[in-house]
């Protein structure tokens, strides 16, 4: 009988936003497979005898996400419980999409287990809303990895800075003078309010606020470093409103 | 001494789903304001002495948000620690940004618990991932509260199809003939995957796929029911590929 592979969302670093699930599965599993992610705190109280770090291989490159798969399939298949632990959500820009597909398709049995993304989490953090009733109507998750002076950027800008609604840019410290740079092309208001929060939720967290105009030389000042969350439109100015 | 208020999210109402932290704090709480949003699993589970109900009035009418308000800052101000809990996370389209400016301005020590929005773990509980490389690089949560033929529609739907990402509109049931509509009208493909998940991760949760053409048909003969979630765009099909 094989094991059950569980793609669980290990939320945005503090241990105490784990849901229960995910901390009856941590308990419960035969062998943990993580990359840095998850963050210290969380990793850290995981017996060691049950982690397998696939984030880095010995010399320092990524294990290809091929073996990662790979590695869940034999692992279930020689009767372990697994569990596939990815920082803040599984299905938000976690790869745990294609995971899922992997495991269907090796007839291995699968569970996802949702986790608090760090993009709605890191702003709550820092006391800024994703929506409000005055400020935004819709909110958008991006990625800020690509690089938006590629023409083939899968990301349109034009189109994010059109909806009217808070753009949330995941992984976007270092590509910020670029999609700042994108969005005001795209017209909108170089005033918009713009906020960066480290490491939200863990300790250390630090936010830097500005504008479009003005949160490149912000982060610079702070000594914004990844991982952070940028927030972009009317929401990121309550933060002033409670502090 | 004024309690605290912890506006808390008790995400989309499977109770594993749960944070660690939400657990504790509706254990430890004086009062839980609460509504229906949070389901009966998690309700039903807080001892009844401290639990009010602020989602309805007596003879049905929704409790107004300035009676919410007042009545958060009164419990503190007689010492209690108090949980006011939301559906999902309190910043995603729950006004917990307007219940945090209000308690800031009232002096009252509050904290933001964020909680699993429905936006994604509904889709997760359909075997639906929100993003994915191959199909999309954003993605974008909206409300279908609105008509979206009101001239003064404050959801952009030409540029929500314009981003070419995931779109995810909550509360979209009612509304889903005028918003499909609207975003074949703004030029997206009819083939494009839908899906609709009512009750996600609850008991009795059913699921209808089609079209953006044929999903209006398909939850009816689903009988399809609010709450549900819609997905939008090639991450609906992907669900097809695990089952």
């Amino acid at each position: 009988m094989p094991g059950t592979v569980y793609l669980v969302g290990s939320g945005p670093g503090d241990p105490e936003l784990l849901t229960v699930k995910a901390k009856r599965l941590l308990e419960d599993a035969d062998v943990v497979l993580h990359d840095k992610l998850p963050g210290p705190a969380i990793l850290e109280a995981i017996p060691e005898a049950k982690r397998e770090d696939v984030g880095k291989r010995a010399g320092g490159e990524r294990t290809p996400q091929a073996d990662i798969n790979a590695r869940m399939v034999e692992l279930a298949r020689e009767g372990n419980d697994v569990v596939r632990l990815k920082g803040g959500d599984p299905f938000v820009f976690g790869r745990g999409g294609e995971e899922m597909v992997y495991l269907a398709e090796h007839g291995v049995p699968f569970e996802v287990v949702p986790g608090i993304t760090s993009a709605v989490a890191a702003p709550a953090a820092a006391d800024i809303p994703v929506t409000h009733r005055d400020h935004a109507s819709s909110v958008s998750f991006v990625t800020g990895h690509e690089d938006p002076t590629k023409e083939e950027s899968a990301v349109d800008w034009d189109a994010l800075a059109a909806t009217g609604g808070t753009i949330v840019v995941l992984m976007g410290v270092g590509k910020l003078p670029d999609y700042t740079r994108a969005l005001l092309d795209a017209g909108m208001d170089a005033d918009t309010p713009v906020a960066l929060v480290e490491k939200g939720t863990r300790p250390g967290q630090q936010v830097a606020t500005g504008t479009l105009e003005t949160i490149v030389d912000a982060r610079d000042e702070v000594g914004i470093e990844p991982p952070a969350v940028t927030v972009i439109g009317g929401v990121a100015g309550i933060r002033e409103d409670v502090q």
